[in-house]
């Protein structure tokens, strides 16, 4: 695993995945409806060879007051992103619980088009009521159910990306524009779906766009160890991740896959300083800019209980195991694992959730930060990182300009990209039409 | 009218209008799939001051062997157009049969946002049951219920859209992102759909996108009468148009709305010469592209009746009156009209309807084509045109190198754009937070 190219997606959210980023008086809040913002954030990461960008998604507002939440809608801003830049990939979370498979397959593989094979798919199932009620739905379906519905919706738009041949279009202009035979409806009358006909975009540069996958729980690591081509991963420090890892590449093994083209890629916070207090000061000072009643609400949404009258300098209440928690089952065992870990106050547990809500956070010089990145992906932990800059552009500018070229330097990073699409940065093959998935 | 500003959309579709327009030698048929492409035709009607482009949509993938007919999704295309371009508007056809209208208002706000106020939507109840069975219905709704469900839909879309008021961006830094009192959810349960929220894009630079409509039926006039702000309209001849015309004003204006600010613009086919007889000539030589059997299988489709064995020189055969067919009602009310009005071989309708499907054609020179758009325009039968360029991307050229300089010297067309919005274009009013539609 050392010798191998390690990855870098970059996961551009709001002002920086840190919840105060927005708050600080230099901060871009006035420009998150402006889509020179992401063409901007997207050319750093190019710069920088990351893999691609990465964007989550949501269907519901939020709480308005407390900061951004959604802006732009994630595929129509890959479009314009994929214009502006032209070799880092585009990744966008795409809900397989609120769309079609055909329209869910289709937007895809049109973005496929546009960004000359640069696209991926994270594909989550969602999980708020809230969600669930903007598109018709009284309240979510149960866990087990959105799993079988995504493990469906997941085959059905594999199967519409290949119904039409990479030789289909024989554009003879006295005979044929397609070649019939080679456009194969699908006949797919399934539990939760019907899809009775051929995609309506040729196929895509790709083939099909790369599919990313998050689930931590255990349906969740199934799903990935059927269908990821890369994993989004939760880890909050290295024992966790060589756990996660150790499974999740046991269970594509063990579905039959090879586990070495999966990258696992875990979420990672970084303060980049030119000293070690530098870059704990950068830190502090964001945490400081923390309304504490907002934290508390968030903690709240994470462990899906009231803590607005948590007393903030006593240790952390005792929270149910994670076998009884339904909610989203990674960052509530990041946040037991925290418990577990570092006995914290209420208070130190809100400034550990506040940037990136659990994930991994590393601060320090640019070279601590490489150490701990090649510690991670030389023992197991990560094969790259899905990178959460808390504070956006600088966290991104920084860890671009000073963090990428001590990994470029020792070499288990690249200095420029060897391909052209989203499949060729991350080593994955073209699939044939009809490939297993 | 005289002295009104007309309006003109570029309606972009695969190679032109004309069935057989992918055939010639010169066709761009190898770059549909090129996003460079439609940026390029963007560009030109961006040149010639159209109001907008304007997209079509469908959801299955037709006959594959008989030419193109989707490729790149337009919403997805049309992000990449807008930043490919800065003043002419952006609109995409978006099914209300398909889509949840979170969706459809999300991706629609997002764009106006990434276009700085140049979205319009034009709003269909789609057709074909090989549309439905690509999206989980067995077979399309009946057509009342289509229609009940588009204006169900239409409305929560407005009412989405107005879910932030225009000032509900505080951006404090030490308070609120947005004031919660101006994020407004809505609490629709209606008999099609359920949305108990706000929309998760902040209000738009157009405060809702315009919106377009192209019914034909009672119940699309009604629905285009109680919320169009364009509509898109097929007239054969004058006399057609006339009678369109006047109706769908009188039924605006007994919406309560103002008919005058509601541009109707007829399809238009454009073949242009030095003389009439080389733009007859390109005609003819298009239409000579024409495979027969193609051309009765698409006359199938419009009539909904199998016309494989239609002799090519005897005369149409009698068609059911319009009050028995149950497909589009527009269209087939053409061909009703067409046969009425010239008495046509099967060969000489086939000729008609391979451009546009039955839209008006004018055939002459510049000066003959912008006295023939004049007359329509003042004498009730336009207010504009949705220019459907047989040839692409020579049409769109011709018409505007040659047709526009002669309405801008003669007067009613612009000689630069006066705003920045699809709106300023059409004259349309920025909608206030809760005006009715």
């Amino acid at each position: 695993m050392a010798a191998r190219q390690l990855h870098f997606n970059a996961f551009l959210f709001g002002c920086g995945h840190h919840s105060a980023a927005w708050r600080r008086p230099q901060s871009p809040i006035e420009h998150l409806g402006d889509i020179e913002f992401y063409e901007r954030l997207a050319g750093t990461a190019e710069r920088g060879l990351f893999d691609a960008v990465f964007f989550a998604d949501g269907h519901s507002a939020g709480d308005p007051g407390a900061g951004p939440l959604w802006h732009l809608e994630p595929l129509t801003a890959l479009s314009a992103m994929a214009r502006a830049t032209s070799r880092i990939g585009l990744v966008s979370t795409v809900s397989a619980t609120f769309h079609t498979p055909f329209h869910a397959a289709r937007m895809l593989a049109s973005l496929d088009h546009i960004s000359a094979g640069r696209i991926g798919w994270n594909v989550v199932t969602s999980m708020f009521d809230a969600e669930a009620r903007n598109h018709g739905l009284a309240a979510m379906p149960g866990h087990q159910e959105r799993y079988d519905r995504a493990a469906e919706f997941i085959d059905v738009a594999l199967r519409l990306w290949d119904s039409w041949t990479d030789d289909a279009l024989v554009l003879d202009r006295q005979g044929y524009y397609a070649d019939p035979s080679r456009v194969r409806p699908l006949h797919h009358d399934g539990p939760h779906f019907l899809v009775d006909g051929s995609l309506n975009v040729p196929r895509s540069p790709q083939g099909r766009p790369v599919l990313f996958q998050a689930g931590a729980s255990e349906q969740g690591r199934d799903l990935a160890a059927r269908y990821a081509e890369a994993i989004y991963a939760v880890a909050y420090d290295l024992p966790a991740a060589q756990a996660y890892y150790a499974d999740v590449k046991r269970r594509i093994a063990a579905a039959g896959r090879n586990p070495d083209t999966v990258a696992v890629m875990p979420g990672l916070v970084t303060y980049i300083g030119t000293t070690t207090a530098e870059a704990k000061a950068k830190q502090a000072e964001t945490d400081a800019l923390l309304p504490t009643e907002h934290s508390l609400a968030q903690l709240g949404t994470f462990i899906q209980q009231d803590c607005s009258d948590w007393e903030l300098d006593a240790p952390v209440p005792p929270l149910p195991p994670a076998s009884e928690f339904t909610g989203p089952q990674g960052r509530y065992a990041t946040i037991l694992r925290i418990i577990e870990v570092e006995r914290p106050t209420v208070r130190q547990l809100l400034g550990w959730l506040a940037a990136g809500g659990g994930h991994c956070t590393m601060t320090g010089t640019p070279e601590q930060v490489a150490d701990q990145i090649e510690l991670w992906c030389t023992s197991g932990g990560a094969d790259g990182f899905n990178l959460m800059p808390p504070l956006l552009p600088d966290s991104l500018d920084e860890f671009v300009d000073r963090v990428i070229p001590v990994l470029q330097r020792r070499g288990p990073f690249r200095t420029s990209y060897a391909g052209g699409t989203l499949r060729e940065h991350l080593g994955l093959d073209r699939p044939a039409v009809g490939a297993l998935a």
